[in-house]
């Protein structure tokens, strides 16, 4: 890739700062390449809100196998990722906790949709345990006396996706090979048949042998893309809520819990620094990012239904914001039928699990030209054909 | 009084600048009196939080029979006191609105409720007309189809709490004879057996001819004020939650919607500029403010049982603040036992209705020495038997 580099450019330009498009910054300059990355707000939309889970045991699709590789390939890559951030931030923690995930059910037809998920695990060899109400009920207390049985997956785990990105930022800005332009890319530049860098809102071009769309739902709107290519993300919002636990209530919860209430699912990830994250709604609201009296009134409803002592806690934020979606709830990921423009984006529901496993391979691909075998089947070119 | 006046003071110091206090300043400078008001973050409690209802009638307690001819009278005179004010801030709208109110029963028991009240309204000559739950919808279409009947009393309106405080901050501004110190204060200074003026926590001392306690919660946490004469209020937490009626659903509520939801009470007034105002728990929790999960999800839900078109609704702004609460639930309106003392202090849940009430008092009072009929029930006097 070398030969490619423009001289008043950089190797390597990043739409969209996201906790993708950050990630693949940093592993790339770890590759030796420089990386430019343009966006108006890094790490403020999904990347901010998110829980922060790292289950993908606990939340297994039927249907969905493929990305289950990738997702246990992404979290078996977690601990030694934060720890070379660690040392690439100088000592920054990224908030990663080895805690367990346990998802319980309210009524009967919950837990036959629990008992349903561990059947398919246990088909796949995944490692879940099975619990009564009150087993479940002795590992977490503050579970109502009502619960009615519960998967115990001591596998899956949880970072704090604020202080991830917070050890990101601190990374890439100690590295002299990558720059950060807060603003917003307006168009793509595509001389010849290949994508040459940015054109940015004030009119500056920026030159680059190689461009990186990470740009969540907005990864579509972007000027320059020829329309067969452009990725078919679309918005899904979710609002989330943070509580606070005093230190009277402390743990509160010890571990991440999820939980299936009247076929609604939702989730509490206790921090261990006391904050509490209930999360999540999922609509298809367009790019509408209001946080609803019913949204709030669902995810409370919900929660203290098998956590009544929520009630007592502080809310301290409530927030919206919005995943990318696509049509097989697949993420996009490596190069596209245009020279020179690579895909990192549609990670819907797991952006924050997926982070590693998309930064490596991205970086992967820019320095060497290969796609990494558990990538391929996440091509962006799997969607060329259905689009007019 | 004007002999009274200290040469390097003021002629009143008024401690607390919520609506009370701003309120009490403004009439007092208007009799030509200079006043400085010291608060260290003057509106901010309960005056910002509150929902501004203006509903005597509506909010009819038993046993508060004489509260409510003061309530009265302070309704009846809003408007003059409004256009006053309109003219003394140089024309800003302290967001006055005559649109009644409406109050509507959920289920049989709250319907039983709502027609005691109408009894008792009825007892006392006030006017309020008793509405099927059709009637009712026909004058609200967002309520839901299950209403069981309401009240409709068409004296009781709403002021905007927050464009009062501008607009008395303005008028406050514009008079020459009027001082904010935004400080705390520290001591009540009595020399003799007399109140002449306060020291600041920074030790600054500033006389007056004469101090008015108008504190809210922390009226009794002054030192200096001898301790049998410490009013006797306490805080009251109040959360509430504001939310926005986009254009697609305006007006959404036309006038100030009451409800009774399981023996619970709760409103939803509508702001002309396109709030929505949900208020409001009533909790003894001594001087916390958090904002809780349970309260939030409480209103929430009684609201939408009432008007589930809510559920559509942004939530903009979640709040607690500090009312301050009195043994019998009737505020402290008056001169104290120490000469050169008054109490302005204790509104409960009716400070925003009794602001012009008060301030006009106590302006009488600080001017002529004389105590109007209307306010001698109030005096804090009262109190001073039932204290060790």
């Amino acid at each position: 890739m070398w030969t490619m580099r423009s001289p008043a450019g950089s190797d390597v330009l990043i739409i969209g700062g996201g906790l993708i498009g950050l990630a693949a910054a940093w592993r790339t300059a770890v590759r030796g390449l420089s990386v430019t990355i343009c966006d108006p707000a890094p790490g403020s939309n999904a990347s901010f809100a998110a829980a922060g889970m790292l289950t993908p045991v606990t939340e297994l699709h039927y249907g969905e196998e493929t990305l289950l590789s990738l997702n246990l390939a992404s979290a078996k890559r977690y601990p030694s990722f934060i720890e070379e951030l660690r040392e690439a931030s100088d000592g920054l923690d990224p908030g990663y906790r080895e805690a367990g995930t346990l998802v319980v059910a309210f009524d009967a037809d919950d837990r036959e949709v629990l008992s349903e998920l561990h059947v398919f695990q246990q088909s796949l060899g995944l490692k879940a345990e099975w619990l009564t109400g009150r087993e479940a009920r002795r590992l977490e207390p503050m579970l109502a006396p009502g619960v009615r049985g519960g998967l115990l997956v001591s596998g899956d785990h949880q970072v704090d996706n604020r202080m991830l990105l917070a050890a990101l930022f601190a990374a890439l800005e100690r590295d002299p090979k990558v720059t950060i332009v807060r603003s917003k890319v307006a168009e793509l530049t595509v001389t010849g048949d290949r994508a040459t860098g940015v054109v940015l809102e004030d009119g500056t071009a920026l030159p680059a042998a190689q461009v990186v769309l990470s740009a969540g739902c907005w990864s579509g709107q972007i000027a320059g893309i020829p329309e067969e290519l452009l990725p078919p993300v679309r918005p899904i919002k979710g609002q989330i809520l943070r509580l606070a636990i005093p230190d009277v209530f402390k743990p509160f919860l010890s571990r991440t819990v999820r939980y299936v209430v009247r076929n609604n699912h939702a989730y509490l990830v206790p921090r261990a620094h006391g904050e509490l994250v209930l999360g999540a709604t999922v609509e298809e609201q367009d790019y509408d990012t209001a946080v609803t009296a019913g949204g709030v009134y669902e995810l409370l409803r919900d929660a203290r239904e098998l956590v009544p002592g929520i009630t007592e806690l502080p809310l301290i934020e409530t927030r919206a914001a919005l995943r990318p979606g696509t049509p097989d709830n697949a993420p996009l990921i490596g190069p596209t039928a245009l020279p020179g423009l690579l895909y990192a984006t549609g990670h819907y529901r797991h952006g924050v699990l997926l982070t590693p496993a998309t930064a490596d391979g991205v970086a992967e691909i820019l320095a060497t030209g290969t796609v990494p075998e558990a990538l391929a089947p996440f091509s962006p070119r799997r969607f060329e054909h259905h689009q007019k």
